[in-house]
């Protein structure tokens, strides 16, 4: 996607302003329109402030209307390909546009007692979620009361809106929707970091099964020459980095065992905040390996 | 299977000796009665040692017999019964008797080709190695030349002999057979033994499928009651333990997130010397932990 | 000392059970003639119970009396030798006969302080505490008030007496008087247990002098030939163990640079609970260790 | 010191880039004055190599008088002042200008013995030693031969000249003469960065006396806000870091025994090359510790 500048939105007119900005929330141009008048913003995080409280000073029926504007989660809309741009990539982002027929039909039953009982729409920001979490996220926010889940529904509203923004407008500062994910290699056995070590990094269903993301190998310094994840939330999930180290050892002529007690060395871990920074390094020897949540 | 004392069998007469370990050696109770010829021995080794003597004391013709008196592994003898009670056992606990159909195909050619170059049948000690070892057995001692494999299978029926012997005689002395895996979960959080553990031990085969070879949790010492293997050799194969920390933090009250870091940590790794004793712990606090090969 | 058995204490008469026990409670036979007619004792802890007990059930006179007897500590009466050797020689243990004249004074100013509040002696187990210790009990108790204190001073001679029972009573259970302190080093860049590596294990204060306690070098396993404590309790202090794995690496030609980055690696850590087993080890490579409390 | 850029020296005449540049080899200008002619220089390598190849180019004679014009290590003339400030500032990096009479007389017999044997003064770049590790390489080069040892000096001078110029000489290169030393503490017990540990950094002689070098403390994220050692050769010797974590972990509400398993936590470590990056962390909570070189 091509981006704006903070700058082309402050200068541009109201129409084409909200041209920009109009489907950032889904199908609700008033929302850019409100905001145009508050321009210039000094930076992206003012905008994103203005939007959000345009929402919050819009009366309940709005709000009501806003949230009513959303496809379900995985649902026929989507299937049809009723809904924004936007909403697709998203959707997909989780893998809702490749369920199995039980999964489907999970999320149907889902829709339907929350339709039931509240009226509108499931919405959460998906690229923040595997599939696991949107289930627990569901089965959870089913429990709430209607007030409740109005402003839990904005604040994903919200969640949504800040990753579209991010996505679209080229600023000086930046919204806190990302998150990094990294790793390291460091060999004490040698007394140097690892280079060469080939990694897969995956994401593990809580059904077992599992789905590679990434292939790659470390640098000299014992790194990724980019991170596992950046500049995107990483979805609370479970992973597994699979490091392998027997190929290491067996390359720099480490006197190992055949076969050798440490061949592929898999770390299983869970992401909960999407936005933060989580390294996930080892230090390795043959014969033993230490891994951390650092930072 | 009831025991005999070393005692007892220094003071029956020859031909109950020969009745009672002349299947030691498979078809061959020559030996037996050699060894008989010897007695009293002082311990097990003692008894070990003049067997063993003897088969490398008889010449070229009677080591061949002894030899192919062995089954083939995964054979046509085994498939029908026609083999000693001991090579039964020995065989169904490496997984030969449960072979896919491709795996006995598998088998089947390679026996074929040593057949072909060797004339004798393949001999290797089962119980010492996983399926994925056998294999790797099978592949590596073709390429031998006649002499050193005659003298591979020797050695290969000591080992089997020396396991036998171990089972069925009761002595003050132990011959070396035998190794011991065992773990430990030390919580650093908390500064004291996790107990309560729920831990899964199984074999990771190279194709990647896993074998699950018990259930178990730590006692109060952090320990499991009794060693993961021990009283028998530890098959040369890979392994995983899982270790549910993530249920036992969360027993405890440990502030952790949703979901947690960590909750089920695999461990994986190689035996190589099924004799030896493999200390496999965790060190582990919600967030980070630390494995290494002790003893 | 020579042992005398929980039998024999059971089986001769009175003036010979308190002959023989007498001297437990310092200048206080009665408490042996009351618990002699207890007997018989079915074990160690039976006979501690009815001491104990006789103790507690005495009024409050006779308890003021049995706390006055106690001497004080590194007071007048030790400098002259007017005390059981028992005392003696537990004073001694926590090198009170041995304090510079500025300890000497604080001592005696800690003594006349607390005689001046309580009317009694300051009674400690001196065996469960090093030299810093017993000063920072004294401060806290000395903020207690009169009945919580000779609460205080009963629990301490019991604690006394008990050390002084599992000394002089052969019997088939234990009092829960002795703690154990062990080490272990692993050396997890050669997979194997450290041999030969040049321990020393030293007291050391808080005024930061460093008292050495014992030189040692660990055996084939990695481990001590006997624990660095066992039997008697380990004193409430700082320690620290000092390995030089500088030379064990040196010795095996690992390849490290010159000076290498590990010579001697120190591991400084406190007891807190006397009767505790405190297993203190180190998995170590030339480029890093970890220690840990284990048990 | 004013640094003077690149460009200002390129542009300079002939004798005002030897007056700037002429004390860099000592009592030398000849070199720089031979240099000189190679202008411009693309960089501060090009500078260096310029130098130091009029020194390989210049005969035997002139080598030697260069090396002879250097001062003694903690000689008379050091003492005396008749040597080029330079020099001064080196040599008391190394605590050279506060020895003691026994020091200052080991010095004194290393260098007679020194001059006897090759009849040049005994030159090292100081700024890349401790005191304990310029007496071993006094001891290690005594062994040498002349044309061996004529080649150490040279290459002494030519480190002491590159770090001269490092100091003195604005350019957008780096000459490979600063080393980094830096640390980190993290706490995995609450699984975050540990902010506020207290840190003392020390070089421990081998005679066990120990020189306070800076304290500092971390900051949010774990680590100092500038490195132990930057901008300068880590000089090879031996340091301890002693960080406070039971602080750290009382002023958290953490709870530990009193006193605390660990309360000032000494790592103890050894750095044999100046110019690299030692990273020397560690990972933290209140029962286990780990440390390890990092890069």
């Amino acid at each position: 996607m091509t981006q704006i500048t903070l700058d082309e939105l402050n200068r541009m007119d109201r129409s084409a302003f909200v041209a920009a900005l109009g489907e950032v929330f889904e199908h609700a141009p008033w929302v850019a329109e409100t905001a145009s008048g508050a321009r210039p913003f000094a930076n992206l995080n003012a905008l994103y402030e203005a939007m959000t409280t345009a929402v919050r000073n819009a009366g309940h029926d709005r709000q009501m209307t806003l949230i009513k504007a959303h496809p379900d989660l995985a649902g026929k809309a989507a299937r049809e390909g009723a809904i924004t741009d936007d909403s697709k990539l998203e959707q997909s982002s989780a893998g809702l546009d490749r369920l199995s027929e039980d999964e489907f039909a999970a999320f149907h039953r889902l829709n339907d007692a929350y339709h039931a009982k509240f009226d509108i729409p499931f919405i959460v920001s998906v690229r923040r979620h595997g599939k696991d979490s949107i289930m627990r996220q569901f089965e959870q926010r089913l429990k709430n009361d209607g007030a409740t889940e109005r402003d839990a529904a904005l604040g994903e509203i919200f969640r949504i809106v800040a990753l579209r923004l991010a996505l679209r407008v080229a600023a000086p500062d930046r919204l806190r929707v990302h998150g990094v994910l990294s790793t390291h290699v460091l060999d004490t056995h040698g007394g140097r970091p690892a280079s060469g070590v080939a990694i897969e990094f995956l994401e593990i269903a809580s059904s077992g099964t599992s789905r590679l993301i990434l292939r790659t190998i470390t640098n000299a310094d014992g790194r990724t020459d980019r991170p596992l994840i950046a500049n995107e939330p990483i979805p609370i999930a479970q992973y597994e980095l699979r490091f392998n180290v027997g190929e290491y050892f067996a390359r720099h002529g480490t006197p190992v065992t055949d076969p050798p007690f440490l061949g592929i060395i898999p770390i299983r871990f869970a992401v909960a905040d999407p936005e933060a920074h989580y390294h996930v390094p080892i230090i390795v020897t043959p014969w033993s390996y230490s891994t951390y949540r650092g930072s």
